[in-house]
């Protein structure tokens, strides 16, 4: 139906284009329009914020314009002077143009003009940039993608001074520059113009913002409506191992992105990192069409989707507004971005009923330099913000939103993500069903993230380092059970990519309980694995308990991996272990165990449960976990096998499990107490659980009593094989018998 | 004379408690006054500083009351739960002192009444602590050192309510619980009492506070005088391993305390954590002394030492307020700690024109709840508040000033602290010449501090861990030379009691070329070791360069080690090194060596200097040193030998020369760029070094150049045998000459 839908708009769009023939002959309207202008010169000395940035944007500019127009033959890989000086060059031209529109100085109007003759000089010179390291390189930078972004920009500055340039000069400018730079985007490089993936969207947009500007209708409809299809790149890779032709794929362009990039609900299968990256092209593009073409209406196309993207992309942060790091993700990306200056700003002014947003604008404390930035500055200064809540949420994947998908469990500032989406293309990682936990402070329980310094020359360039597949991507390195040492998937995307888990039950309106539980059966052949997480809240404990279930059951003996990738320094345990002393060898050889240094084994005690407590932002947090005497606790530290330090030295705890088919590994982590090191008082250091026993581990039933020092307790209990919410369940653990309807219960319990 | 002087005030003191043979009848006046008590009350709900410590203080003491009079029988050590209730209790009973007073509410009289009542009744039943840990065992703590905590805090206590027990609950108080635990301090442990050391001030003053509240003139003496030396206890010592009697004492008490604790700028050789922590004492017995003994004029004792403590305390900080973590240190302890709210606000009550104080207590957000307090707040409010600034400084250690010492340069936030201190007593650590290095981010350049977690149960009960003496104290933690892998004294503290290293020349004054040299001979026999480090700032460099030339010369050959505790990830070197990837084994078996691994052993190449550059804080930071063929790069991990975890696991790079009898140690460590995941933008990821060469280094001269990319160059020559200011100095270099008088040259050069 979605593509029906498109259909029908892509119809009206050619009617339009084919009865006016042209889109406008206004200059500025591309991204800033006259009336827009018109109100920001008004409001200049009015609003602090805006004439911060109108300020900041100054000095900036001025200093370039002083510095002198730098256009270096294209030489260096990301980090280096030709790249960076390129990418420093679009940032300031689009500046400059928005700069020229605000002030109407034309020293703004001259540097963008001689720079622009700069470039337009040098274009049609420039052989393949000489680098050749990308599937689709590129001109003026190594790869496509960044001269696509280089246009996005630059078409921006190119409409800001439309008017102030002679016709001769437009001409040549167009001739020697643009319109070869779109067609060598576009024509030359199918297999980076024509794919549904975010460098698409960036090639889409940079074709069409130039062409809008230019007036030129077959560059407009290339750009929304894509070229042939090529099915002969069915089996190509680009540089991160992602497919190039995506199995089905009937269309391509901007449009067919739209339709295929985001599950319904707006979630980005690579992943909150790359959304970031991702949705501004998609932004900046539908900002002009909804300028230049407002019948398109673009931002209701498929029913919103982009409103929905970056409400979901917003939501995918923890407290301090950072993204979780899933899939390859540079850690510390956070709502600050540019790219969510850009999406807050651009969706406030399609639609200022958004007053939330205005409150993510407030702690950006940052707004565009054009219409859309003075809007919101504006806003804010009238007092209309409303508070932004992140939310717990269940977003689905895939682009009909059937590929599994994530479960955001949230109470105040503690955050859990569960992971049970599809592969994620190039950029995913083997992880199913793993988590990552969050809190005021930041990670409590880590997902790696990626190997790479993005942009930092030092660190391979700034791309991703071998490191990145040898050991991020791989299971071992999230919070999810291993078997026999083998990654998910056996660490293949060409697997990967066929399968996906599934959720299984998610009620996350109860806050004081939030439950997701999902499973999967293709990460190892022969295996379902089965988690349950729960958000537990309770009066008398300082802060929600973490509850995880994960139950496994092969057709086959297995030995089982669960990594605890806790964050800090290890304060106690409450079972015996021998660190090595004086020297250190590898956990294993391959699917990531040969970086990790083995650096102690542990035993359980015969308790029947055992605990971890460590220290990280003046905190103490304990995890309990129920242990078999024949379970091993292991103790690892990231780094062997890395040559030139590009992992960090992470530690984990693997509880192992040998020669098992079945097993369940029951845990709680708590974030109990704090100490700091001015007043050296610890509150709390210890634990508030007193006991973790698994009642019951069937097939069909999982039942675990907790209880804690608060003499409070809950028996939590999971009906393994019907999730209907009408089942009627009776188990029966020794004396006791719980009855209960629906996917699970949590029962509390005073204890005895 | 300082000796002459104490005698002479000694001789007054006793003649006035000799003619009056009493101290004050009023209550309260040990650190309360009834006047100042006025004055609090008739501000209350004026001043919202004073208004929410007192609303705080409140929450907290009748939360306590709810909870009701809690005084188990002694059993834990720090961290357990017996020591942590008593420790509460004193806080708790002192607050609640000082609200009755306020408040006039008799119910923190009748709780305090009730609390004290429960000690008097428990205290002549106990026996020692039963932990037997401590060279000085206490009775209601493991040590006796927090039962004269504990007496502190609590004689203001009872002075609060004195007027209000009844004549019978007083001497039942007295005769069963305050002197008997008075004599228990002293008379019963005159190893604990009657010490040059911070824990007898602590006893000193718990004694002589009790005796001010009861009027117990011999208690007093005891306490201002102490008892008789025995010089039978010379070889004895405490558990950190300090003395107990210090060669050549010959006096004890709080006097002699002030006598021989400090140098005459106020430096304590344990450095400024234990300052912090034995500066309470003294203030606040100071304070007591001067309200009720106004004649001793204990303020302005020894030229106002306490005074020049304080302001040597707040200097030595970082730009967060952090103390350096010379010695045993645990690191975070800044300015806010309790200690210093007090010591700031007795200061400032004591002599209000002390106006830079209120900025400190400004940045404390805090103040006591007295009357100190109230006034301090007021003047605040009254916006009295002079700028506080750190300054750079030379501090010379020893009773006398004769010991050696610390120099602090520093230029805006970047501060660097050289240590050629005495050996710091039994907290001390074999370090002579280190140093370490700080910017407005903390810790650049580290001193590893203590192997210890004050306080928490977990970590051996909070005490010292065994790591601090077989890693913490030894050279190689410090950034200085080590010598066939031998610690400094051999590791011996008898050895490094008896020597320290010399200030050779400082020279402060000129804030862009900052230089101390300093010299040790002992450390290692037959070597001796030079060092000069100069805080070089610039208006062509980003942030102030740490130029750093450690001279050795040997009568044999040896072995030299010079480690770089840099803080953060590696982002690369411009030398070869080969990292062990799957096995790893010790750096060594003894002095500290044990506990590293051996990541990595690198080769310089050819050009005579090389670089390591990290990242931390979001900035580059770069090491430029230079190397001769034959040198190694050692890569080092801590955490090797460390069966429990106690280690942090933090890097060094070694700098090794093997079989030399000299060497020179060139270096220079820059911060010269940002970078921060959210822009994802390198600002100067490369360091701003061209060259550092050696021109000369010889027995009487040193002489190195240093360029940078910005096409400034600097010689830097030092005259090693004479520290003249007037002697002339010629060194020809090539063809170059340059002449000079005194103990350096900063000769600017432009690049050719």
């Amino acid at each position: 139906m979605e593509f029906m839908i498109r259909q029908v708009i892509s119809t009206i769009a050619i009617c339009f284009l084919a009865v006016t023939g042209c889109i406008s002959q206004q200059h500025p309207s591309l991204i800033l329009t006259q009336a827009g202008i018109k109100d920001v010169r008004a409001g200049l000395g009015t609003n602090e914020l805006f004439d911060q940035v109108l300020e900041d944007a100054i000095a900036e500019v001025d200093a370039e314009i002083l510095n002198g127009v730098e256009v270096p033959i294209p030489r260096d890989m990301a980090g280096g002077y030709t790249h960076e000086r390129h990418k420093r060059n679009f940032f300031v031209l689009q500046m400059a143009g928005n700069l020229y529109q605000i002030t109407e100085d034309d020293k703004y109007a001259e540097y963008i003009k001689e720079t622009l003759m700069a470039y337009a000089k040098m274009y049609p010179t420039l052989p393949l940039h000489p680098t050749q390291k990308s599937y689709a390189t590129g001109k003026i930078f190594w790869q496509c993608l960044n001269d696509a972004n280089w246009l996005v920009y630059v078409s921006q500055a190119y409409d800001a001074i439309y008017d102030y340039l002679k016709p001769k000069e437009r001409k040549f400018l167009e001739k020697d520059l643009f319109r070869p730079m779109a067609d060598f985007l576009s024509l030359d490089n199918p297999k980076f113009f024509n794919r549904i993936h975010n460098h698409s969207t960036w090639a889409n947009a940079a074709v069409g913002m130039i062409a809008l500007v230019m007036n030129d209708m077959e560059l407009v409809n290339r750009a929304l409506y894509g070229m042939p299809i090529d099915e002969a790149l069915r089996l190509e890779k680009d540089n991160d191992g992602g497919f190039i032709y995506k199995e089905g794929m009937l269309q391509a362009g901007f449009l067919a992105q739209l339709d295929g990039s985001f599950a319904p609900d707006g979630y980005f299968t690579e992943g909150p990192y790359y959304l970031r990256y991702a949705i501004f092209p998609f932004l900046i593009f539908s900002k002009a069409l909804s300028n230049n073409m407002p019948e398109l209406d673009i931002m209701n196309y498929r029913d919103g989707i982009m409103t929905k993207a970056i409400y979901a992309l917003l939501n995918q942060t923890d407290a301090n507004g950072q993204f979780f790091p899933l899939n390859d993700s540079q850690k510390g990306m956070s709502w600050n971005a540019r790219e969510l200056v850009t999406a807050v700003d651009i969706l406030y002014s399609e639609d200022p009923s958004n007053k939330t947003l205005l409150d993510i604008a407030r702690r950006q404390n940052k707004v565009l330099l054009d219409d859309t930035g003075y809007a919101v500055a504006a806003a804010l200064k009238r007092g209309e913000a409303q508070p932004y809540t992140q939310q717990p949420m269940i977003y689905t994947d895939g682009e009909d939103g059937t590929q599994g998908g994530i479960g955001i469990l949230r109470n105040k500032e503690t955050c859990l993500v569960m992971k049970y989406s599809a592969q994620g293309m190039g950029h995913g990682h083997f992880d199913k069903l793993s988590y990552s936990l969050y809190d005021e402070s930041g990670e409590v329980i880590q997902d790696y993230g990626s190997s790479r310094w993005v942009n930092i020359d030092q660190k391979g360039g700034g791309r991703y380092l071998k490191e990145n597949k040898t050991f991020a991507k791989q299971s071992i390195a999230h919070n999810t059970v291993v078997i026999d040492e083998t990654s998910h998937y056996e660490g293949k995307i060409e697997k990967g990519e066929l399968h996906h888990p599934y959720l299984y039950y998610a009620d996350l309106d109860n806050l004081a309980a939030q439950i997701v539980i999902a499973k999967d059966t293709n990460a190892y052949p022969g295996v379902e694995l089965q988690r349950t997480l729960l958000l537990l809240t309770d009066a008398s404990l300082p802060n929600p308990l973490t509850v995880d279930l994960f139950r496994v059951a092969s057709d086959q003996e297995i030995l089982m991996d669960l990594p605890l990738w806790f964050q800090g320094q290890i304060l106690g345990t409450d079972f015996k272990y021998q660190r090595q002393l004086d020297q250190l060898n590898t956990l294993g050889t391959s699917h990531g165990y040969q970086h990790l240094w083995h650096e102690a084994t542990g035993q359980p005690d015969n308790s029947g449960a055992n605990s971890l407590t460590w220290f990280e932002y003046g905190k103490f947090y304990t995890s309990t976990f129920t242990t078999e005497s024949t379970d091993k606790l292991i103790l690892g530290r990231l780094g062997a096998n890395d040559p030139e330090y590009n992992l960090r030295n992470d530690q984990v705890l693997i509880h192992r499990k040998e020669r098992a088919n079945s097993g369940l590994y029951a845990s709680v982590i708590e974030s109990h107490g704090t100490y700091d090191p001015i007043s050296e008082i610890p509150i709390n250091p210890y634990s508030d659980i007193v006991s973790l026993t698994v009642l019951l581990d069937t097939p069909e039933y999982t039942s675990i009593r907790l209880e804690t020092e608060s003499t409070q307790g809950w028996i939590i209990s999971i009906a393994n094989q019907s999730n209907s919410l009408s089942q009627l369940h009776e188990v029966s653990v020794g004396s006791e018998t719980f009855t209960w309807s629906g996917p699970y219960q949590i029962k509390r319990t005073k204890n005895q």
